[in-house]
C-alpha cells in the first residue's frame, strides 16, 4: 500500500485507505467465486464497500485489475538489466533479472496463483496477458540495447528470457505449492539453454 | 488458386473465378494506399467488383483478410515436426521445419513485406498477430510432445522457434529486398544458439 491509495471517496464521505488493495481483494474473490465474465465493477464496489466511481480512479475496467502490476514488474526487471554487473553476458543479465524479480511474486504465491487461474479462463485476458509479455520482452530488449547489446541478439535474448518466465511461472503455478518460485525459473533457464544448444 | 475459390456469386449472377485472389489484392492494396482503419468491407468489394455477401463467404470481417494463410503455415509447420527425421533434437526440427516452410512466404516477398507493414501500422493488428504466434507456438509444442519430446522442453523449443522465426521475419521484411528469408532465418536460429549458450 502507498500514499497514493489513500483517497478522499467523495461519495462514501470519508477518507478510504487502501481503496487499491480492497478493490483488488474484492474482484480476485468474484472472479474465482463466480468467474471474470459474470463479475461486474458494480459488484467488485460494492463488495470492497466503495463507490464506482473509486473503482474507476484506480482501474480502467475490470480486466485492468488482473494487470495492475505488470507496469511495476516491467519497471523493476527494465531498472535490474540496465544495472546488471557489465561483464555479464545478455542472456545471464536476463536470467539474473527474472531469478531477482522472482520475489515481486514470490511473496503473494497465492495471489499469482489465483491470477493466473483466472487468466486461463478467458481468451480476452489470455489475449490481453499476451500483450504486457510483448510490451515486456521488447522493453527488456531495449534496456539491453542500451547496454550495448547488438540486435537481434537483445531481442532474442529478451524474448528467450520472457518466454522461460512465462514457462517457469505456469509451471509453478500449477505445481507443488511449496516450491519457490525463482527455483522453477532457475531450472526452466537451464533447460532453456541445453534445449537450443542441441541443433 | 483451389476449387474452393471458385463460388457462384449470387448476387453478381455469374461464376467467380478466384474470388478470394482479388479480395486479397484488393485488400492489400486499400490497406497500403489508405490505411487499415480508413478500409471498409464494401470498398474491397467493389474494388474486387464482387459484391460485400462475396467477401463474408471467405473472410469474417477485413481483419481476418491479413491472416487467411496462417492456419495453412501452421497445419504445414506442425506436419513438418510430426514428419521429421526420428534422429533430430527437439531445437534443431523446429529450426528445419521452419527454414522448410520459408518458401510459403520466399514465393511472394512483396506480398510478405506490404503485410508486414500493414500490421505495423494498428494496434489491433499486432494483437491479433500475436494470438496467432502464441496459437502456432502452442501447435508446434504439441507435436514435438507427439514425438515424445518433454515439457518444459517442448514448449521451450517451440516459444524459441516461434521467437526466432517472427525476428528473422521482421529483419526479412525490413532489410534488403534481394536476400531470402531461409538464409535469414538459419543466421538467426544460429544467434539464438549462441546467445542462450552464454549463460
Amino acid at each position: 500500500m502507498s500514499l497514493t491509495d489513500i483517497r478522499y471517496d467523495a461519495v462514501m464521505g470519508r477518507w478510504e485507505p487502501d481503496a487499491r488493495g480492497r478493490l483488488l481483494q474484492a474482484a480476485f474473490e468474484l472472479y474465482v467465486e463466480r468467474g471474470f465474465e459474470e463479475t461486474t465493477v458494480a459488484e467488485i464496489a460494492a463488495k470492497a464497500r466503495l463507490t464506482e466511481r473509486t473503482f474507476f480512479r484506480h482501474f480502467t475496467d475490470k480486466r485492468e485489475v488482473l494487470f495492475a502490476g505488470a507496469s511495476d514488474l516491467q519497471a523493476l526487471l527494465v531498472n535490474l538489466v540496465l544495472n546488471a554487473p557489465a561483464a555479464l553476458t545478455p542472456m545471464a543479465t536476463v536470467r539474473a533479472a527474472f531469478i531477482e524479480a522472482a520475489a515481486f511474486f514470490g511473496e503473494q504465491p497465492e495471489f499469482a496463483r489465483q491470477r493466473q487461474r483466472i487468466i486461463l479462463s478467458s481468451t480476452e485476458l489470455q489475449e490481453r496477458e499476451l500483450i504486457k509479455l510483448a510490451t515486456l520482452a521488447s522493453a527488456m530488449g531495449g534496456a539491453l540495447r542500451e547496454r550495448g547489446v547488438k540486435e537481434p541478439g537483445a531481442s532474442l535474448a529478451a524474448e528467450a528470457g520472457v518466454t522461460a518466465f512465462r514457462i517457469a511461472f505456469d509451471r509453478w503455478a500449477n505445481g507443488p505449492t511449496q516450491r519457490e518460485l525463482a527455483g522453477v525459473m532457475d531450472d526452466v533457464f537451464i533447460q532453456l539453454r541445453s534445449i537450443t544448444s542441441e541443433t
